[in-house]
Formats: structure tokens, C-alpha cells, sequence
């Protein structure tokens, strides 16, 4: 049997202590699995005196992460600590600049400076492996990366925050206010004292990045998507989804058109008869969309230390194997730049939720408007849905819901425009995008 | 570059000629994803002159997949073919001894010969690869041997037969009568016209026989597996289910007890809100427990030929990048033998339709018997459920639904005979086994 795999850990949270633990557990797996011994030798912390539930006695200790990535007998070096900036980009950089494999849970490192940790391990012939850091659990990386190897992939989409679907799905299944689930959620660890970086979508946007560059060979580029958070959505435009046949999902969805690869985040109507409508909770999930072939979705825990932890491993176990991978799946000097897809041209249904005053003609204007911009309609419900505000009510305005066929954003921010100026409904008119399954 | 791979493929039936088709479509993602090219070289069918639709000429034609297999040239075979027996499985045999690697669809061939097969890919150090043998462009086969390969699995199960779980969802929302269904399962091509293989369960055995050789390190052995097909469901059950928050869905089921692995295939009862009840129709979708970590769940085409060529696609792909894993995700040498877990032993929860005849006492006498082994309910339903049949509704008899808390197979056989002696119930009891998720 060939040595063991020695292994230097950068980051003791909950995921590091996890890792280290799994690793001392599954040790006879690993073994048989891989065809060789993987250990963890050596450790990097802030706290050296914290107690993590494991034992890291036979461990040698560095106080300074990038000393521990360019430490003679590592092979790997597994970077925890999280965040785009040094410590962790230095680290990485050590660790690849010195020849070792990097595995890495840090999706904003990754949406960063992604490309360039790629070329750099490219060139030192080294591994960079993220599973961890898209989706938790989901072997959704790999999976990208190997099972679509030869399948070009039209559309991949999923549910990538945990937090984000906690909150919808509690305001859909108990009728509550955004705000009052974000406490929730906040109460239950599963948002952080600030929550703007997960529910204004851009935690999602940095997964997206990493999986768009998965699928389609675009340069990793947060800045190219769409971001639209979900801190907008009411109880109204839900129990309207619902009555309508949809949910409501925080998506990151990446496309492929004919204008080049269209990424976005954004609050999204999904069939409830999609398997992604059928997730519920902090549980992520992603749809893959290959040519020719119907979806394939992958479903689980999108969080959490041991399921983290559990990706970081097949990693490690990756590198013990000798598999080397492009990291982004393909050279970095095949990867294609991309540009942020103007949301003009996005083409697709429209979900409109209209507060119209109830005053004759009301209904012909909208409809007017609409047909000006050649928008057709597929539904349009007048009747006061359930989970209208006490103020709706008051006011004496008639919701007015409407769905429209495909049509493109530029007609419905034009027609939206035109039934302002007219003066027939209050307040701003809610615009949610369907996703077609 | 590295010099293209250079492709055998024995069998151009649908996936052998979507696989031709797809090398030669996405020849340049091929060469970027893999680092060389790839090139079907040679090909073998019985028919010579038959369109297939894709262009053969430039590839050298066999008669003999043995010959074939063992041609120079030729890196990988790929074999299509299908069959527990010869040619396939001398030609396999044929490859993996001229130190080729094998991609192979088969997963009659490697439920039958798998731990020999593996044996001699071992011993020449060539890849058998067979992502395509389960549940067809789901990626289950890699992510149990990558993603899990430091993570103990608890329980792998699965929706692994297209054909029954078409019939039963037709059976569920239109509630017709099984034979109605595979009737038109069979008109629409989605049966043979034998169809007892896969509506006895059969075909989900050979792939939950391959799933738990690679979850649990046994050795895959169809005939240690307990199996019972789908065709005493009556519309019945599936209205007692849909009242109850059951979906009832054929399930190849392999867990991990104290007493070693259970592995067995048999209508389920499923409930609702789980990712599996979602599954409707021909799609496939397999669930995976694993130790400390909520499941994980893969959705998406069990069959076809575009679906079934993207899997063997990808596993040609791995060949060409030189990945080369144990088949079964450990050496041969290390997996262990399994024996057939005697279904009486089995635990887990109860649905018991039985048709008491409407006298006093008798659900009484009923109650007694079940108790009299310790078995405690959960519900029971003893109002006319929807779909009874009319022989039910004329008999006079009162149909009772049960639906048991964990308890053992011997006590609610044991029960059940007890009933019948009691002469309370008229015809036989239906006991479908429940499924926790």
C-alpha cells in the first residue's frame, strides 16, 4: 500500500473538527477506499486552547496558516477558515505555489479569484478541489465536472441558500411576514446577526459563480450575475403562487442563450410539481438541465458541520487517489469570459401582482398597456387572494394578479411604466420571474 | 496532448448508436473536459446493414464482440450488448484480460458476475466502469464510490424501475386497475411484452444488488435479495395510502441492521412530503441515508437511449483522464459476503388491508390477535375507503385498514394467521411494508 495521505488543516470550526473526526472514524473506509492511509498531521488555528471535541494531540501546531501550507510532509492542504481575503487566499496560494493539493469549502475565495488559484494549480500540477463549497452535501461539483464530462448542459439551476428557503417555506406554510421568519431563522442559527449577505441573494450569486464556470467553461465571475434578494416577497405574492399552482423559491439559475450564458439570482414562481418545488427548509438542491435528456436533480443538506465535512473528505480522498481534475473542469485557457447578461433581455413568464384602483376601465388599462408591449396573459385573477395585508384591504384597491406567457423583462418594465403614468394602481407593482421546469 | 482514446463499442442498439452520435457531437468538450481526445475506433452489431443514423464507415467493423474486445487498437470496450451470458460476458472477460478498460450498461451481467468481473479488471489494472447499469443518467454509482467515500452509509434505496413506477402513478391519479396500466406501459413501450422482469421486481434487484455492493463493501449478489413485484397492488391500497399521507412506490431498499445488510425489494409505503414520493412516472431516483447527515437524494432519466449513452459517456470520459477505481469502491479482497436476510427478522412499520366481516366482535377479535404479538397501531381506518372494488362493496364485508408501529415480519405474519383461523376476515390480507424517511 502506498503511504498515507498527510493532511494539514487550516480552520477548526465546526467543519474542521468534523473533518478530523470523521477522518479518525472512517479510517478503515478511507483505507479500502482509497488504497491508502489518509491522516491529518498537522493543524492551524486561531485558539490553540479551545477544547473542539477532538483529540489533536499527535498533530503539530501552526499558528499561521500559510506556514502550515508551505510545510514540508503535507500533501494537502485543506483551507477552512472561510472569506475572499488573506489569510485563506495567501494560504491557498502558499500551499499550490509549493506543489500540495488544496481542498477548499470557501465559495467566496472560489467566486473571487477563482480563475487564478486555478491556473496556479494548473501549473504546479496540483489538485484544487470545492466540492464543499457549492451546496454542502450535494455532490454536485464532481458531478458537473464527470457525469456531464460529454453532455452539453442547457440550464442549471437550484436552491443553493439554506436560510433563504427556511424563510419561505415557514412563510408559506404558516402565513407569516418575512420579517417574523428571519427572526426565526436568526434565533435558530440558520441566519447571521446580519442576514443581507444570504437574503439579499449574494451568497447564492457566489455559488452560482462557481457552478456557471462548471457548466459552461465561463470564467468564474460573481460580478456577472443578476442579484435579487427575497426581503421583497410578501404573504400575498405566495398564498397568489400557491393558488396558482406555484411556489415560491429563491433560485440562481444559469442558462445558456443564444446571447451567451444569462446568470442570475432572483426570487422565482416554480410548478409545484417540480422536484425543486418540493424542497423544503435549509435543504438545497440543484437541477441540472442537460441537451437532450431530461433534468437531473440532486437534493440534500446544503449546510452543516458534519455534511460539509463530508464533501471536504471525498476531496481529500479525491487527492489520495491521484485523481487531478481541471478545477473548473476544464483548462483555464479554454475558459471563456463572460459579461452580466442585461436582465432586458431575459425572456420568460412573468408573475405581476397589481393593487388597481377599483374604478371602472381599471381592468382595460392594465390590459391595454400590457398588450402595447405584445404581452400575453395566461391567467389574470381579480379576486382577493388570501394573505392580503389588513392595508390592501382597507384601501379599497383590487389585487390583481396576472401571469403572463413568455415575453421579455423590457416589455414588462415598459408596460409596467405605462400603467403608472395612467394612475391606476397604488403602490409599486410586485414582478416575480417563473422558471420553467 | 496526450494521443486520443481510442473506443470499442459491441452493440449499436439505441445507446450504442446515441453514444457515436454524442463522441462525435461534442468532440471539442470531450478533448477540453479530458485532456484528449476520444474516437470510437470500432464498432460490433449483429445487423451490418441497418441505419442507425450515425455515420460508421471510418470505424472498423467486427462480427465477433470478442474479437472485438481483444482487437489492438482499442483502449476501451465498451458493451452494449446486454445479457447475464455470452457473448457479453466473454467479451467483457475477453477486454479486461487484454488489459482494456470496460464501460459496460450490463447490470444483468454485473449482478450475476460483478465480484469475478471486478477480480480480473483488478488483476490486469484496467477500469470496469458501469455508471449506466443504475438508474441511467443518475450519477449514483460515482457519487457512492466518490463522494462517499469517507461517509458511512446507513440505508441506500431507491425508485430503480421505470415500468412500475409508471404504473403506479397512473394507478394513483386516475385510479385504474394495475393490468389497465401495463397495458398501456406496454403500448407506450415503457414494458416488454413479457413484463414479469420488471414488474416482479426483478431488474430492481440486479441494480440494488450492484448499489449494495458499493454502499456496503458487500459482494453483489442478486440472491441474497428478498423480492416482491408490484402486481397484487390493488387501487385499493393506493386510496388507503393517498388517506393516510402514503404514496406507494416499488422500492430496492439495502440497510444496514446488527445483524448485517438487509436488502430487499418490495411495494413501499412511502410518505408524502419525502423526496421520493415525488417521483412520478418513468423517472428513477435513489435516496442515500448516510451516518449523521440528512439524505441525499438523486432525480432524474432511469432509461433511454440519450440518457443511458450520457452515463456511459462519462465513464469512457474517466477512462480517458485515467481515473481508474475499484469497480465496487473497494478491492475485491475486502468485500464481504451477505447472506439473504430472512424477511422475518425484518422491523419496521405495517399497512394491513383485511376484510372483516361486518359481525360483532370482530374487530375485537382482530385488535386481540395483534396485540397477543405486540403490536401496537398507529391508526385504523374502518370506514369504506375510495376504490374499493365492487366485490368488496357488495360482500357486506368492511374493509380495515391498519397501519402498525414498528414491529417485526414474524409478529404481523404470525398475527395474521391467528386472524385467519378466527374466520373474521374473508380473503387474504394485504400487507405492504412502510418505509420510514
Amino acid at each position: 500500500m502506498t503511504e498515507s495521505l498527510k493532511v494539514g488543516v487550516a480552520g477548526l470550526g465546526t467543519v474542521g473538527a468534523a473533518l478530523i473526526a470523521q477522518i479518525v472514524r472512517e479510517r478503515a473506509m478511507l483505507a479500502e477506499r482509497c488504497g491508502r492511509g489518509i491522516e491529518v498531521v498537522a493543524v492551524c488555528a486561531r485558539a490553540r486552547n479551545k477544547d473542539r471535541g477532538v483529540d489533536l494531540r499527535k498533530m503539530k501546531w501552526f499558528d499561521d496558516p500559510i506556514a502550515l501550507a508551505m510545510a514540508p510532509g503535507i500533501d494537502v492542504f485543506v483551507e477552512l477558515m472561510g472569506g475572499a481575503g488573506n489569510p485563506a487566499k495567501a494560504a491557498v496560494e502558499a500551499a499550490l505555489a509549493s506543489g500540495k493539493a488544496v481542498v477548499t469549502a470557501n465559495k467566496a475565495l472560489l467566486a473571487k479569484h477563482g480563475v487564478r488559484l486555478a491556473a496556479l494549480a494548473e501549473k504546479h500540477k496540483v489538485a484544487l478541489n470545492f466540492e464543499a463549497a457549492v451546496a454542502g452535501a450535494i455532490p454536485i461539483v464532481r458531478t458537473v465536472r464527470e457525469e456531464f464530462a460529454g453532455n452539453t448542459i442547457e440550464r442549471i439551476y437550484g436552491i443553493l441558500n439554506g436560510t433563504c428557503n427556511y424563510i419561505l417555506t415557514r412563510m408559506e406554510q404558516e402565513g407569516l411576514a418575512f420579517d417574523e421568519c428571519l427572526k426565526d431563522a436568526q434565533r435558530l442559527g440558520y441566519a447571521e446577526a446580519d442576514p443581507s449577505f444570504d437574503i439579499e441573494g449574494h451568497d447564492t450569486a457566489q455559488k452560482l459563480a462557481i457552478l456557471s464556470s462548471l457548466a459552461f467553461g465561463t470564467k468564474v465571475d460573481e460580478s456577472a450575475i443578476y442579484v435579487e434578494g427575497i426581503s421583497s416577497i410578501q404573504p400575498a405574492d405566495i398564498a397568489a403562487a400557491d393558488e396558482l399552482g406555484y411556489r415560491v423559491k429563491l433560485l440562481g439559475v444559469a442558462v445558456r442563450t443564444a446571447k451567451g450564458v444569462e446568470q442570475r439570482v432572483h426570487p422565482t414562481m416554480v410548478r409545484k410539481d417540480s422536484a425543486i418545488a418540493q424542497v423544503m427548509g435549509v435543504t438545497n438542491a440543484v437541477t441540472i438541465d442537460p441537451r437532450g435528456i431530461n433534468p437531473i436533480t440532486l437534493i440534500g443538506p446544503g449546510a452543516g458541520g458534519m455534511a460539509t465535512a463530508a464533501s471536504v473528505l471525498s476531496d481529500v480522498a479525491d487527492v489520495a487517489r491521484g485523481m487531478r481534475l481541471p478545477p473548473f473542469g476544464r483548462p483555464v485557457a479554454r475558459l471563456n469570459g463572460t459579461s452580466k447578461a442585461p436582465m432586458q433581455r431575459h425572456e420568460g413568464g412573468y408573475y405581476i401582482r397589481l393593487l388597481a384602483r377599483d374604478k371602472p376601465g381599471t381592468a382595460a388599462a392594465i390590459a391595454t398597456r400590457l398588450a402595447e408591449q405584445e404581452i400575453s396573459l395566461e391567467s389574470i385573477v381579480q379576486r382577493h387572494p388570501k394573505g392580503a395585508s389588513e392595508a390592501e384591504t382597507k384601501s379599497g384597491a383590487v389585487p390583481v394578479i396576472l401571469i403572463t406567457y413568455a415575453t421579455t423583462e423590457d416589455a414588462v418594465r415598459k408596460a409596467l411604466a405605462a400603467v403608472g403614468r395612467d394612475r391606476v394602481i397604488s403602490g409599486r407593482p410586485q414582478v416575480i420571474r417563473i422558471e420553467k421546469n
